[in-house]
Parts: structure tokens; sequence; C-alpha cells
């Protein structure tokens, strides 16, 4: 299903809406959850805690969003974090340079590109102002960082553009008192901001967002020793090799150099392996290895995880290796010793980063499970049961002869432990449709043999069929059938 | 344990620690949760989740934090939220003018009183500036929401002092979409921001926090036709009655008058058991009755949840019943509709609010279960185990003879479904400290027998006694113990 398609099923399905939307004065770029997205991303995110922060035994911190004007002189974003902007000489609109150029000549300068080359390829080629046709003044950088004054006297400080800040800068503390031993990750959730010019996409590119990051902290002198590299060496990956997608398994993608060494590799199949358990059709993903002016400023070797969607490639995850870049600087801007021992070696350690947009793969999810059903005259959302908004709908059949009251009763032994969805009215074919669309994966429905021997029937989703079971084995059968892999 | 005590447990034990602490240009107010409060926070929201959204049937929203204008023009922040500030004519240093005459006179003046009367107080009692013994300008109005500006033209926003706002202006869309019927609670956790002239004492005056709010929307004329209220009834709550209080039922409560409506009763005797279950102690708890000059200026009702602490009754939670003025605001603001329909009647919902600090919700559970005991030479936090960062600690009794490999592989059963810490080092006693510390419920030791017979000791935290089962029964073992209510 197409783009259009899936916005009007997270409008009217309660997935996710813009923010402000009955204001004249709402901002584009900001978009919020409903019901049904605050559960998805729940779960999302449970999924994500399993699969990387427990099963690799790192370290979950939550910081500040608001973070002080030190620690972004030390991470380069004051100076670098910046777009390039035109602005309009005559009616003083302003674009973003790199993307503006590239919907009208196709021409693709790579955001950290000098500015320079921005204004030769607008003179070259004749570039007008898209509202106005006046002329362009020289390009600027735009710095995205929002700004915010503290106390009284308004002291500068700034909403994160990256959550990994926080735990670069709290790193000491935390190996210390967490008893760290080297390679560590340790991960984070949370919102991060950026004052994006030309926020679009709904999901795709927000100015308020939420990251999932995690930062491996290791000894760059041991990157290939790596024990644990054994449980995802036969993990296919798909990794673009020149232009073409090539399908390997990660000890393959070590051993031809295509990844350069064990650790990088491991996060790499982990990564697919968590990507596969959303649902994601990791069949249609890569990952890309970035060039040089197309990587962020303080990585020395990027993949992008990619995922193939409706609206082209999609970057769902950056995987960089930031070096000694972020310690290095914390420590010579602070006077702080990012230094830690390693067996009998003092090391200041490398970060190996994985960047996850957590808003973007939800639509991706959404848009890899959504499918249409003409036969049957719906439209469902195949999600897996474990991350599907509602586990299950709790229906009666009609309202009257007691089936309403018999109906609650099923919906309070379940409501705590399960998402569930209670609904008394309606033509029950329309409720089963309504329950496809936001992907419950069950169906209870209470009618008037209920009422004489507490059976009801189970509807699966997927395959439409319909069995009875006892009221009894409802809560075993549920646990089951949405327990997490 | 007093709050330095605890402060210390928090810096060394990864519960909390204060933002940027590298930095000299570190604001106060902001403070991080380290891996242990990441995972108290999770499961305290998991336990609000299940006990107040699922139970009660709310739909949960996840709103941005950055807000138009408009919005906080509609809300009457832009106009009203403001604290007394009181400025050095000398020195130019700035004090919260209410909370530095208290401490110097210990007279209260409501933050909402008159200008006038915190000039007066000073004249009277001739109060001069604590540190230059400089003479104050007239008492200010200080806003205190951040701005930020949005796009390169930098047009106004603001962070939401308070997450509810996005509940209110998503309110007409939610309704409509999620098939709503009136009362319906709406419920969001997220971060809200308020510039405090003094932030202090940790987690309990924050300018960064976390709300987990409550806005239950009602048609007024059936505030006391509410079946579910003898769910309630027989819940015992403390209340404010004069100047002592009394334990009560629900039922009591409302029958006395001291409690408005049923509606609002059978909210407070939901909170009440959701912080039982906290493992706060409710026995030091009580609702007290806001006076007219210290309500919130929206609301016409309001019952603070407070419980006694280390450092005096601390507010958990504000009640509110805030009649009309939000949606009524938006909708002359906006000129979006926002009457419903309640079967056959046409109504503007009132809001009845359960505003809660999770912040400070975490440092009193802390507070309120951790012990020393002396007699064993140990401090034990002795949270519920559902609560608990770490569900269970894995233990090699010593690295060689294979027991190293052996507590792998038990970690590596158990590191997915359960919060473990795997530990191969240092003494055994102390180890066990330590996980008492983090209110680690099991512990989980192998030796030198699992080697033969695949048993291991399994350590309960608060009676310190151990037992030794079999390695396939620690699942369904620890599933059992720590399974929520």
């Amino acid at each position: 299903m197409n783009y259009d398609q899936i916005i009007q099923l997270a409008l009217e399905r309660g997935f996710y809406f813009p923010s402000c939307e009955i204001y004249s004065d709402a901002h584009a770029g900001f978009w919020e959850y409903g019901p049904s997205g605050v559960s998805l991303k729940n779960k999302f995110i449970e999924l994500w805690r399993r699969e990387l922060v427990r099963r690799d035994r790192m370290w979950e911190i939550d910081g500040s969003q608001i973070m002080s004007e030190n620690v972004f002189v030390a991470s380069g974003h004051l100076a670098s974090f910046a777009d390039p902007i035109a602005m309009c000489t005559k009616c003083k609109s302003i674009f973003r340079a790199d993307k503006m150029i590239e919907e009208i000549t196709s021409i693709t300068i790579p955001e950290s590109a000098d500015l320079v080359e921005f204004d030769k390829v607008i003179q070259e080629k004749n570039i007008k102002c898209p509202k106005c046709k006046g002329s362009f003044e020289s390009i600027k950088k735009f710095n995205m960082m929002f700004k915010v004054g503290i106390g009284a006297q308004g002291e500068s400080a700034y909403l994160r553009p990256e959550t990994c800040q926080s735990i670069f800068v709290d790193f000491p503390r935390l190996f210390k008192t967490m008893r760290g031993k080297l390679p560590i990750g340790i991960a984070q959730i949370g919102k991060s901001f950026r004052n994006e010019i030309s926020p679009r996409q709904s999901l795709l590119r927000l100015r308020e967002f939420y990251q999932a990051e995690i930062e491996v902290f290791c000894n760059p002198a041991n990157l290939d020793d790596l024990p644990k590299f054994s449980e995802v060496e036969n993990t296919q990956i798909r990794i673009m090799v020149d232009d073409t997608i090539k399908s390997m398994t990660c000890k393959e993608a070590l051993d031809s150099g295509l990844v350069p060494n064990k650790l990088v590799a491991y996060y790499l199949g982990l990564l697919v392996e968590f990507y596969q358990k959303t649902g994601i059709d990791v069949s249609r993903s890569r990952f890309r290895k970035l060039g040089e002016k197309e990587k962020a400023f303080y990585a020395t070797v990027a993949f992008d995880f990619e995922v193939e969607t409706n609206i082209g490639w999609l970057e769902l995850v950056a995987c960089n290796y930031r070096s000694d870049y972020d310690l290095k600087s914390h420590g010579n801007t602070s006077k702080e010793k990012f230094e830690v021992m390693d067996d009998e070696t003092k090391v200041l350690p490398h970060v190996f980063e994985i960047s996850m947009g957590i808003d973007r793969s939800l639509y991706t999810m959404i848009e890899h499970r959504l499918r249409e059903d003409k036969e049957n005259d719906r439209v469902v959302l195949s999600l897996e049961p474990y991350l599907s908004p509602v586990h299950v709908g709790i229906l009666s059949l009609v309202k009257k002869d007691g089936l309403a009251e018999k109906t609650d009763e099923v919906y309070m032994m379940l409501r705590k432990k399960y998402d569930t969805f209670l609904d008394h009215s309606g033509a029950i074919g329309r409720r089963y449709r309504r329950l496809d669309e936001v992907g419950a994966p069950f169906a209870v429905t209470i009618d008037h043999q209920t009422l004489e021997d507490n059976t009801v029937t189970i509807r699966n989703r997927d395959s439409m069929s319909q069995e009875r079971i006892k009221i009894s084995d409802l809560d075993s059968h549920l646990a089951r059938a949405t327990a997490f892999p």
C-alpha cells in the first residue's frame, strides 16, 4: 500500500497525527503518537531491549535532553552541525540548499560539502527561487540545534541533537560505578531535536524525534578479539558491493574485508537479527558504506542500514565507527579523565555507534506489514502478535441477553496483562475489520453459547479462522501466542 | 536512612546523578538516570500502565514536547505561569521571592499571591540580599516556560511545562477516531520543562522532569453515575480533615462530603491502590485539599497526594478538577469544536486530572524501601521483586574449574527475559551486598556442585536464606516470583 494510504490508516486508527493540528501556528516536523502508535512503539522498544541491550549485557541510561553549551563545543555541534541554506534576495524565503538543488536539477551535493560548491551549481544551472523567481544570496550555514535560556539570566544551553552525547559525558562515572570492562555497550532511548529547514513526510524527517542509540566502548587494539562473534557469524546480512547488493554471512563480510573487524561485524549481525524480529522484510535491506563526503563529521567508517520502502531506500540506522573522537574532545574540553584500564593497559576507548531512528522504523514496520486483502474486502496489518498495538479484541456478539455483562467479565480478566480493545456495538464484521487494521492478532467473541458453556470463539487475524475455546484457557492461549520470541 | 545516604546510594549504584557533571557550565536542575534508575523507572511505568491505564481502559498518547505558541495562549501559561522573583539592586542576584522570604522569615506566601504582598513583607521585615546585603527591586513575574525558535526565522514555540496540553489539544481527533464514550481517561508519560529559579534536592525540583498525567474527560452532569466506583468503595484512603489525617474508605470520604463526587473518589482510590503496589508506605500518605490561593490557576477543586519522607511531606501527585477550563479555552482560541455527544446530549466535557511526578515517586520508593540491616552489616533496598532494577544476580563462586563458563550458560538462558547482573569476580559476600543495595531479590550462585548435578543456590535478598534448585527450574521460579501482581 502506498505512502498516502499508510498516512490515512495512521490518522484514522490512532497511530500518529500532526502535533497542535487545531492551531494555525502549528509547526511542520512535529507529530504525535496516538494510542495505537504508543502501544506499537512500547513493544518495539521492549524488543530492542531484549535483543540488543539485555542480550549484549549493555547498560541503559536516560539523560537530560537539555545539555550545557560546553558539551556541544566539545562534540563539534556548535561549530559544525549546520545545514546549507539558500535565502531568496527578493521574497526572503529560505530553502535547504542541497534538497532544493537536488529537486530542481537532480544533482546531489552532500550536505557537508564546501559552501562554494552550492553557489557554483546555483549559478551554473541558473536556479531561481521556486516561490518568486528571485535570485539567491550566497549559501550560508544554519545551525540546527535549538537553543534555550536557563535561569532568569538566560544562560545558553541546547536541546541535544543526538542522544549519544549524554552517554559520552557520563562514561567516566558509569564505567567506574558499574564496574565496567571493555567492550561495553551503553544504550539510550529518548528524544532528540533538530531544527530542520524542510521537515517533511510525517515520521521520516522530524524536528523532534526518538532515537535508540547504542555506543560500544572498545579497546581499538582488540577489535578482532571477540568470542561472542560466533553467535552471529552465520547470520545473513546484505551489503552494497560496488553498485549491487550482495547477501552474505557476517563471517564472509568480515573475511572479504567489506567490514573492517569482528566488533563491527558482530553488531551488524545483531542489528539484522533484531530487525528480522520486528517483521520488517530484511530481504529488502542493505548496509551501505558511506563515502568521505557523506559521512558525519565524527565518523571514520560508517555504514547506513537502509530498507526499501514505497518512497525509496530509507535509512533506519547509522552505524558509525567514531574512533576516539568523542572521548578525546570531551576529555580536552572538560579536563576529566576518560582513559580506563583494560586488563593491564590504560586505554582511551574507541566508540562504535548504532544510532537507530525509532519513528522511521515504526513507519517501515507498518508499511512492510500492511496489505490489502481484496478477496475478503479488508486491510490487514499483519504485525507479529508480540508487537501488535492490540493483542486481543473482546467483542460481544450483541449487547442484550446478558452478553454485554459476560463480555465485561472476560475483559476484566484480561485487561491488566494484555492490550485489549473492548467493543460492544456495531456489526461484528465491521468490528473485525477495524481490529485487522490495528493489527490485533486475535478477536474473542462472546455469544449465546458462552452463557451456556463458558466458551468463546477466538478469531485469527491472518487466517480469519475461528475456533471455540474455554474462557479458562484464554490466558494461557494468549500468553503463548503473544510472547516475545 | 537520610537524604544524603540516599543520594550516596543513587550515585554509587547507578540510580541517578547530575547531568553534564564533568562540565563547569552544567546547570542545576538536570539529573540523569543510570542503569539501575532506568530499570526502576521502566518497571514503575509498566505498573502505572497496568494499574491505571489498562485497568481503567484509558488511551495513552505520546505528544511533542515542543508546542506552538497558541497552545499556551489558550492554556493561560503564557500569561500566568510565572514565579515571583526578587532582583538585588546592587549585585543583580536573582531569587525566587516566595522561597527566599520563607527561608528567612518562615512566612509562607503562596506563589500565586499578588506581587504587592511580597513587596510588603520584604519592606516590613527589612529583608536584604543574602549575598551582598543590597536591597531588592520590586518583585517581578518570571515566566517559567523555555522558549525555542523554530525554523530559520525562529518562530516562537515552547517546551511544554506540563504534558497534559497535548491531551487537550488532541482530544477532538482522539475522541472521534478511537470511538470515545464519556467518561474516558487519556494518559501520557513524558518530559515536561520548567525554568525554575531555584532547582534543588536532586529529583525533587527539576527543570526537566518526567510526568505521568491522566486527564479524565467526563460529563459534569454524571459525576455520580459511575458503576465502577464499587471496585474501590472499600479502599482505604487517608485524608486531611482540619489539621489531622483521617483514614477512611472511598465510600466514607464520598458520603461525608470530603470528596465532591464518585468520579473523583474513584480515582483517588485507584491512585492509592497503585501506590500501595509501588511499595511506598501509604500509611504515611495523605490527600490534602488545597486552599484558594494554593491551587493552580486552572483548578476548581484540588487534592495533593502527599507522602511523608525524611525531608517532610512531599507532593507526588496533583489531582485537579479542571472543569471545562481547558477545553473551553482551546475551543475559543482555535475555533475547533470540543463538544461531544454523551448518549443523546451534546456536552463540553469537564476534566479531572491525576498529574503524577515520576522522579519524586522513584525517590520516595527508594527512601521508603531502603534500610540498614546492622545485624548483617548490610544496606538493603527491599523493593518488590517486580520493581527491582535487577531481578537476579548471576554469580560464579570462583572463576576457575569451568565455573565461569557454566555461569555464562545460566546467564545466556535468562538474559533476555529478566534483568540480570552477571558478576564473576570478588568475594561472594561483597557481591551479595552489592546486589542487596540495588534491590535484586534473588542471587543465583554457580558452584562446584553445579557441575555435578546442574543445581544452583538461589539466595533470597530479604531472608538471606539459600536453597538449591535445578537450573531447569530457574525460569519458572523467577517467572512466578517476579511477576506483576
